[in-house]
């Protein structure tokens, strides 16, 4: 699978505010986004399940791969594209053997380590972060930064994307590393059209 | 696999108070516990699936199958001896292809058409319940009584445990209604010594 990691929204119900979540998601897509996640943290396996539904069908009509965030079972039974997983959730070996080798699997790493393993275990790409502080995620750690970032990148050959407070003011500070795409959350589905947030930082990185 | 659903432990970690979590879990097989599911429903996947290889190995050197509850993914990481699933998580349609024939497939139910629809659905068995008013399931709905636990027994040809509320007190009133076994989490977990917990309450159900 050819897969355009440019601009990667991951998803996060709780920060589209008065919004519609399904309309936001479909504005995002047509703004530009090349690959979604689905991360609900906080949903039921029943709920998920259905928003997956829901959002596979939005993200086929756009050709853009889904991926499930951390559950795998949820991943086979939407058939979903891929599964991203962190330093967190299932041993990366066993997720592999699970979804077999045609899905995608994604991999959070925040230093060379955890890269280098990632891609010996089975990686198809890696989320590196977070660059930058971020409000987004409750659990993150301290941002690696432009070095950080910049580090991963280069002891990997698989593609890596760049996550954590990623936004219009930083992006072109990251375009120069040379990685493969950006991953947001806030910076599309906080924003008040999430059609204009998209298109506006896909411009930017083409730009650079 | 003939399961013996006798004394069937819930788990959870919340409720063992001062006690150690995995020597609370060994006590109550020592006392009795015929089957075990783990059930952490705020552990994070990694974490789940280290105490999931750690309640594996307990309950191996008992001869006592280890259920997942909920996350199917877990169960097959771990090879595990079932899943455990309610109205609220993954389809049960999609759970028994996910784990194939010969994992052991237990299913909540609180009335005559859930019970129904999950025998129908391929379970194995089925956790009925609330019985009685209970503390330990945040989520748990309306008891459904001795009546409802009576209904729902009736309607099917699969084993039935009744769950919620269920303890020393009340057992005897289960018994003679023809369920195969109780479910308990605190009557055991929350008991200064787990052991004599279970087997006080596998005393009481065999004198019945
Ligand atoms: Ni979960």
């Amino acid at each position: 699978m050819a897969v355009d990691y440019t601009l990667y929204l991951v998803t996060d119900r709780k920060l589209v505010g008065s919004k519609d979540f399904l309309t936001s998601v479909k504005r995002a897509l047509e703004g530009g986004v090349t690959l979604i996640q689905l991360r609900e943290k906080d949903a039921g396996s029943k709920e998920f399940y259905e928003l997956g539904l829901q959002v596979k069908k939005i993200a086929a009509e756009f050709g853009v791969p889904l991926i499930i965030n951390d559950r795998v079972d949820l991943a086979l039974v939407l058939d979903a594209d891929g599964v991203h997983i962190g330093q967190n959730d299932l041993p990366i070996e066993h997720v592999r053997r699970m979804i077999g080798k045609d899905k995608l699997l994604g991999y959070s790493v925040a230093n060379q380590e955890e890269a280098v393993y990632g891609e010996a275990m089975g990686a198809d790409y890696l989320g590196a972060g977070p660059v930058f502080p971020t409000g987004s995620k409750k659990d993150a750690s301290e941002p690696i930064g432009l070095e950080g970032l910049k580090t991963i990148k280069q002891c990997v050959n698989i593609p890596v994307v760049g996550i954590g407070g990623i936004g219009t003011a930083n992006l072109s500070q990251l375009k120069s590393i040379g990685i493969n795409g950006i991953s947001v959350i806030s910076a599309i589905l906080s924003e008040e059209d999430p059609y204009c947030a998209a298109r506006e930082l896909k411009n930017l990185w083409k730009d650079h």
